[in-house]
């Protein structure tokens, strides 16, 4: 009944995060407005946080909670009590999200423990399943806050006064739930992690593999460019007497995507960059745009190209106010730089691919994880399995049951190999 | 007292058309939080239009409102009831408007008729000083509304259904401020109509010239075009597997603007185009833009140029339909013709003009005015004052009272010269 024990849990979880009660259990139910909305600090997130717990104890993990609300599932080692094995992922949603961002990598971490327990698995190392609070950063935005505070960025009395939407902090909105702990747990003691997640990309869909295994986490750097023209009546300005916020903004757009291009075909790399959102101010149709506020992502698996197309695109922001008599302002507010994955812990999964005789692929993740906050102080890889179309962050986000058996199946077997206090040693590689 | 009087009137106007009551005699007083919000239907607008139907009486004219709320002030001919010379414009602002776009041309009027009373001046014609209702389009999202009624092109009962953002109709908004009347304006008993404006352009102020002459009311089309892309992971969606709308969007923004260049240059002519809304959708910064909602605005003074760019402009959407893989839809609102003024009006005015020894200056209008309406039915003419910076539609904006008294001196000379049954022969035109 294992098949039947994992695919439950994930449309139970759906189910709980929605606000409706729809229950999804093929591809063709998806309805684009039944997503989910399972926040940190909501209701949605409260019974799908208790139904985890549950599912756990029932599989004979010992379930702490820390500070911050991350929750950890442990089953002891029958060798060692430190140098744990850790997989897991996060359960919070994008408002209207879809049901297996997140919940996939929980269910599968717990279903490889309830196999190992089924089969009397001698795990020598313990094995610790996590559930990070609040990954997307929908509520409290700040994304990958569970995992940033659990590797010490920032301290928890500063993220417990973080606020959301309605005004409330964290700290209340975790006591509002029943979940606020006071577990502390120590990197220290664990080894390795593996993180399994949907893609959210196109490749392994298209490609039809059913195995991604990241090798590296890619950077991301943002830029907010407000560009400062000036705002003028459409029909009685000349041409040349314009000062088009607008206008300079298309060069931008054209720029860096032109460049983006340019960089992934010359490295044959992995180098986006995307704008996403902008605001064109004042907004009516006939007056000349005298402000746009723009966003641009770029993200590379290479540090230094990340942060050449930047400053390209910083210098053409640049050359634009002599050339259309406009001002600029730049913020960068973070850049995380490319993480890479251990290797051992790639070798490891790719021995498992290998013994079950799936296809697979090497990869970088586009998307952030937990897995990269955690790579800063534990052996870490991470798993992928397809995304049909890519799409995610979406109520049409769907992964083949097939796929997710499959990827249960490298999972377990990479974290039972792990669990060795010597793995077994890897071939080819 | 001639110059204190029309200076206090547009100043008692700004100031009843203000949320505060604000009192701006110069330009350094303007503050860009203290607009207009004159609209139909305000309490701004019913003090307004009271004082300027106290004034009129004052001024001897016999005051009548037409059934959409357009206001006449009459002064009898002293030679005939027929062929009136009308002149006069709108006294409703923008979402926090200046205070000379509009009621500069009522006042104006009002003075030339002051002028003549003072001076026992006989004009053969009637005179009509006129307010239209609802130029901006503001409040009832039709623009040159009263204008356009009056020349037959909607009929009253469709105009008094028309809602503002409130859920009021134009009909009830009339009632309620005391200005529906029942007074039919026949244009087949006007001959002549001069409306004077601010220029809303840079034009005059650059050339340091205090008089424009108004040939020809340049045309106007807008074209709304939707594009539709694939909205996707900014993170995780290689560069080549992207349909971004937002890109192509830049691409049309930045050809618009170099074609509307090209044409001015080349023909010396008046062509503009604008981008001035667009929305971009989802508008998260890490979302590849799925839709982009975009606003165009083409004008020129040339009917057959105008419709060109409009064309260039569509084939290039179409032609990025294949390039980006997006879907476009389009929609024209409406295509205004350029309209072109009166020989005989121009001529009069210029030889005012002449007479004062000032500067001047032919132009376009590339704002839209009720002249534009007006014109297809009487022999119509306008007169630009400059407008600092060519600021408009902006509580900045500003003409030095110096133009608007020399503006006044223009207007005045024009009108007893048209009031004449047989006006005075131009000279060189």
């Amino acid at each position: 009944m294992s098949f039947t024990r994992w695919k439950e849990d994930l449309i139970e979880l759906g189910r709980l995060g929605r606000k409706s009660s729809a229950r999804i259990e093929t591809y063709g139910q998806l309805d684009p407005e039944k997503g989910l909305y399972r926040l940190e600090g909501t209701e949605e997130m409260r019974r799908s946080k208790e139904y985890m717990i549950g599912r756990m104890k029932e599989a004979g993990l010992s379930v702490r909670i820390d500070r911050v609300g991350n929750i950890f599932g442990r089953r002891e080692g029958s060798k060692a009590k430190k140098g744990a094995v850790m997989s897991g992922s996060h359960l919070d949603s994008v408002l209207n999200g879809g049901m297996f961002d997140g919940p996939l990598g929980v269910i599968s971490a717990l279903e490889a423990v309830r196999i190992m327990k089924d089969e009397r698995f001698e795990n020598e190392r313990p094995i610790e399943v996590v559930i990070f609070m609040g990954e997307e950063g929908s509520a409290f935005k700040k994304i990958l806050l569970g995992s940033h505070i659990l590797v010490g960025k920032m301290p928890v009395e500063e993220a417990w006064q973080l606020k959301n939407r309605e005004g409330l902090t964290l700290k209340d909105a975790l006591d509002r739930g029943g979940l606020r702990g006071d577990f502390e747990m120590d990197l220290g003691d664990v080894e390795y992690f593996i993180e399994m997640h949907v893609e959210q990309g196109p490749i392994l869909d298209q490609e039809k593999i059913p195995i991604g295994i990241v090798e590296n986490i890619t950077g991301l750097t943002w830029v907010y460019a407000t560009l400062e023209g000036e705002e003028n009546h459409a029909g009685t300005t000349p041409m040349f007497s314009r000062k088009d916020a607008l206008v300079a903004a298309a060069e931008i757009i054209l720029f860096a995507n032109k460049r983006a291009k340019e960089m992934a075909r010359e490295f044959r790399g992995s180098t986006v960059a995307t704008v996403g959102r902008m605001s064109v101010l004042p907004g009516a149709p006939n007056i000349v745009p005298g402000r746009v506020e723009m966003g641009i992502d770029i993200r590379d698996g290479v540090e230094e190209n990340m942060k050449n197309l930047r400053e390209e695109i910083l210098g053409r922001i640049r050359g634009l106010e002599e050339e259309y008599g406009i001002k600029s302002t730049i913020e960068i507010p973070f850049l995380h730089p490319p993480r890479p994955c251990s290797r051992a812990v790639v070798v490891t999964i790719a021995k498992a691919v290998q013994e079950m005789s799936l296809k697979v692929r090497r990869m970088n993740s586009g998307a952030g994880h937990d897995a990269q906050n955690i790579a800063e102080k534990v052996k870490t890889g991470m798993i992928f399995v397809p995304s049909i179309r890519g799409i995610s962050h979406s109520p049409l986000e769907w992964t083949n049951w097939e796929d997710i058996e499959r990827g249960i199946g490298v999972l377990t077997r990479a974290l039972k190999d792990l669990s060795n206090l010597v793995p077994s040693p890897a071939f080819g590689g």
